[in-house]
C-alpha cells in the first residue's frame, strides 16, 4: 500500500476501523471486506422474500449525486437504498453545471444543510469522491459509484461475492480479467479486491495498448495472447469495451477486437471445465462476449446484477445503518 | 377469438384461469373483466380517504418502462403503485438507447436480476408487452399501458368501469366511438371491453379514411355522418385526434374534422337525454369536442381520470398481490 | 393592505383564519407567521434524529407542478413532503407544452381528479399560483415555490425564522436588504415578513435601475450607498443576482456591481459588530458576496439552507396535516 493508498484508508475507515465511507477497495482489510459480503449474504433473503424491505434506513435521506450518467447504476443504488427503506434523492448534474453558477462543494455544502445522510457519487473524475469524503461532516457517508479511470468498489465487491458463492476459497483460484484495463475502474477495483482474499493468481489479459505501465506491480501477470491466458483458470471477468475508446488508435476495429479477445465456446474451452463466466453489463454481444457464451450456462452475468443489489445494501447499512446490521443468516 | 387471440389469451391467464399479465383485453372472460371492476370499486373508497394507502403491494418493485415517452399515462401508473404501498422505478428508454447499446431483452432481464416484480410497458411497437411477458420469469408480471395501434386495456377498463357506475346492465347499452378508430389502441381495446360485457350495440363513427378495413368483424356498426350515428346511444366515446395524424393526406384540416365529427350541443342532442359524454384525454377543445360539452354536465372526462387510478390498483393487486385482495366495499 | 391583496388573504385564509393555501405573505396576520415559525421550530428536531421522518402527510400525494425549472427549490420542497412521509409527484411542465396540447387548467384538474392532495407551484408569471389556487377543490392546497416578480413565501418565512433563531425580538431589528430588488420575489415577500413581524427598520440598498418605483410605500428606506446603508444594521440579507439581468443595460459587469454592492469584509464592518449575514443561495462567490464573508463566521447561509426543510414541513403540514399539528418542542 502506497502513502495515497494509506491516506485514503484513513480516509474511509475510523479510528476503530469501521468503514465510515467505501471510496475504494485499496486500504480495506480482510475482515472489511469479508463483513460486507456477509452481511450482503443476509440480504440475499431479503430480496428474494414477497416484502423486499427493511427498515435499516427508515428516516434517512440518500442522494443519488451523479456527474455522469447512468441509469444502470443509479438503478441499483436506487433500488438498494429503497429497499433499507431509505428516502432517496437523485440529483444529476452535469458538469458544466457546477462550473456555471456554483460549486461542487457549494452543491455538496447545499445537501449537507438539507440534512441527507448519504451520497452515492459517480464523477467522470478520478478521486471527486474522495474530495467530497474529504469535505463532509462527520455524519455523512459517502459511496464511490464509479469516480474516472480510478475505480468501482462496489461492482468489485459484488463480483467477489458472486465469485464466492461458488467457489469459497480464494486461495485455489486462478481469475483471468480479459480486456481494456487500462481506462477500467472496474478492473483496478477487482484486482485490489482479489488480492485482499488472497486469489492464487491474477492474470490480466489484454492488448499492450490496453494496460496501464506499471499493471504487474499490482501482482497480476499478463497475457497478451487470450488462448494462453484463459488456460486453467477458474474464473473469467470480461471487462466492457467502452464505445468511445474505439475512435482513437487504441483498437483497430470491433471485429478485430472480438477475433483478438472476443469470449468464444473455443476460448472458454481453455479454462477450467466449470470456469466462471463475468461481465460487470452491460455486455457488448460480438464484440467482449459471444451471445452463446453470456447466455451459456457458466455466465453468472444475471447472477451479478441481483448480487448487486444485495452488496449496496450492505455497504450502505454498513456505512449508514443502526450500529449492529443483522447478523448473516 | 382467432388464433393470435388465443395464444394471448394463454398468455395471460395461467391454467387456473387467474390473471398473470394484462397485455389485451382479448381473450378475457366477463368474470375476469367483472372481477377487476370490481376490485376497482373498493379502491375508488381509498382514493376518497385521508390516507390513500394500502399494504397490498408493500416490497414489491413497479417499474414503468417507458419506451414511448407519457406524461399523464406514467403518472396514473405511479400514483397506483404508490397508493398500494410499492417502490416505484421510472425508466425511461428510447428506441435508440435499446438499439445502440443493449438489447430489449438484456434491458430485461436486468430489471429482472434485480428482482423488480412488474413492468408497466408503453412502446411504440404493436405486441411489444407481450414479447416482453413471453420473456419474463414466473413470479414477474406484465402490464400494457399501450402498445402501437394495439391495445391499451387499462384505459378500456377505466372506461367500462366508469360507465358501470352510471348504467350497471350493458346489455342494454348504446355506445358510440367516435374518431381516429383506424390509430387508436383505446377504440380496438374499448370495443373488446365492451363486447366482452355484452353491450347491446356499439357503433363507430368515422371516415373511412380513419377506419381499419375489417371493422366490422369487430361487431360494431359503422357510422360516417356523426347525426345519425350519435341517435338515441346511451354513451359517446370520443376518441383523442393525434396530431402527427393531420400531416398526412387523413384529414383535410382540424377546423374541418371538428365541423364534421365534433361533439357540440347540438350533436349531443341526437344522443338520449342523459347520454354519457367520456374522452380519454387529454383533449383537444374545439376539435374533437367544443369546450362546453367538455365541461358540461353530461361529461364524464374527470371522473375517468380518477377512476383509472383505482382500476389500475386493481389490475396491479390482482396480477402481484396477496393471493386474496380485498373484498369490494 | 390594499384591494388585491386583500383578495389573495382572502383565498389563502380561510373564514375561520386557519390557513388553506400559503401564496404570498402579504394579509397573513402576525398569528399565522408565527403560529408557522412555532411548528417549524418542532420540525428541526425531527430533522435532527436519525430517523427524519413523521407519519403526518401520510398518505397524501404532493404534487411538485414547477413549471420554471428549479433543481434546489423542487429539491427542498420534494425533501420536506417525504420527511411528512408523503408521496411525491414530480411534474415538470414547460411553459410551451401547456400551451401546445393542454391548459394549465386541464393539466390542473386532471391532476386533480387523481386525487393529489397539494400542488407546490413555481411559475414564471406572477399570479399562477393564485389562479390555481382560485381553481382548485376545496380539499387541495396549493404552495407558491416561486412566481414571477411577485412573491417567494417560503422563502421570506424560513429567513424570518433563521433570523429569530438568533435575535427574538423584530421590534428590535435592523434589516437591510442589498441588491435587485426590482426583479426580486425574494425580497418582496422578505419585506412583508418583517414587516408582519414588527421589524424595527428595512432598508434596500440598490442602484435606482434595480429598485420598483414604489418601492417606499412597502415601509422601507432607500439607501443607494452601501456604506451608509449597513451602517448600523443588525442582519444584512444579500440577493442573488440573475445572470440574465447583467445583459440588458440595468447594470454594466459583475465586477462593477461588486465593487459597488458586494459584501466584503471592510463593508460588513459597518454594521453591528455580531450582524448576521444571509442570502437565499445559490451565491455568485465575487459578485454579491466575496467568499470570505459567504463562508464566514456571521454567515447563516447553510442555516437557511436547514431551516427551509422545517419551515417547509410546517407550511405543508399545517394546511393540510391532520386538524392539530405537533405543538413546537
Amino acid at each position: 500500500m502506497n502513502r495515497v493508498a494509506g491516506e485514503l484508508s484513513d480516509l474511509q475507515v475510523d479510528a476503530q476501523g469501521n468503514l465510515r465511507h467505501l471510496l475504494t477497495i485499496e486500504g480495506l482489510s480482510r475482515e472489511h471486506v469479508v463483513r460486507i459480503l456477509d452481511v450482503a449474504e443476509s440480504f440475499l433473503g431479503v430480496n428474494d422474500k414477497s416484502i423486499k424491505k427493511v427498515p435499516l434506513l427508515r428516516g434517512k435521506t440518500v442522494v443519488n449525486l451523479f456527474f455522469e450518467p447512468s441509469t444502470r447504476t443509479r438503478t441499483t443504488f436506487e433500488l438498494a437504498a429503497k429497499r433499507l427503506s431509505a428516502d432517496v434523492l437523485n440529483v444529476n448534474i452535469s458538469a458544466s453545471a457546477t462550473t456555471k453558477g456554483e460549486s461542487l462543494l457549494d452543491t455538496l455544502r447545499n445537501l449537507q444543510a438539507m440534512q441527507c445522510d448519504m451520497f452515492i457519487v459517480r464523477h467522470s473524475d478520478s478521486g471527486a469522491p474522495h474530495f467530497i469524503a474529504r469535505h463532509v461532516e462527520a455524519d455523512v457517508a459517502v459511496v464511490n459509484a464509479g469516480d474516472g479511470w480510478h475505480a468501482h468498489p462496489t461492482q468489485a465487491l459484488l463480483d467477489v461475492f458472486t465469485i464466492r458463492r461458488h467457489c469459497a476459497d480464494f486461495t485455489q483460484l486462478r481469475v483471468a480479467i480479459v480486456g481494456d484495463v487500462q481506462h477500467s475502474r472496474v478492473a483496478r477495483s477487482q484486482i485490489h479486491a482479489l488480492n485482499v482474499l488472497g486469489a492464487a493468481e491474477i492474470r490480466v489479459i489484454a492488448p499492450r495498448t490496453l494496460l496501464p505501465d506499471s499493471i504487474e506491480d499490482m501482482g497480476v501477470r499478463v497475457y497478451e495472447d487470450i488462448h494462453t491466458g484463459l488456460k486453467d483458470v477458474d474464473v473469467i471477468i470480461m471487462l466492457r469495451l467502452q464505445h468511445e475508446r474505439m475512435l482513437g488508435a487504441l483498437l483497430p476495429s470491433e471485429a478485430e477486437y472480438f477475433s483478438t479477445f472476443g469470449l468464444t465456446p473455443e476460448r472458454l474451452a481453455k479454462a477450467k471445465p466449470d470456469a466462471l463466466v463475468m461481465h460487470p453489463g452491460p455486455t457488448n454481444r460480438g464484440v467482449e462476449i459471444e451471445s452463446s457464451v453470456a447466455d451459456g450456462p457458466r455466465s453468472l452475468i444475471l447472477e451479478q446484477v441481483t448480487n448487486g443489489i444485495a452488496v449496496r445494501m450492505a455497504v450502505m447499512s454498513l456505512i449508514a445503518g443502526p450500529a449492529r446490521p443483522p447478523e448473516p443468516a
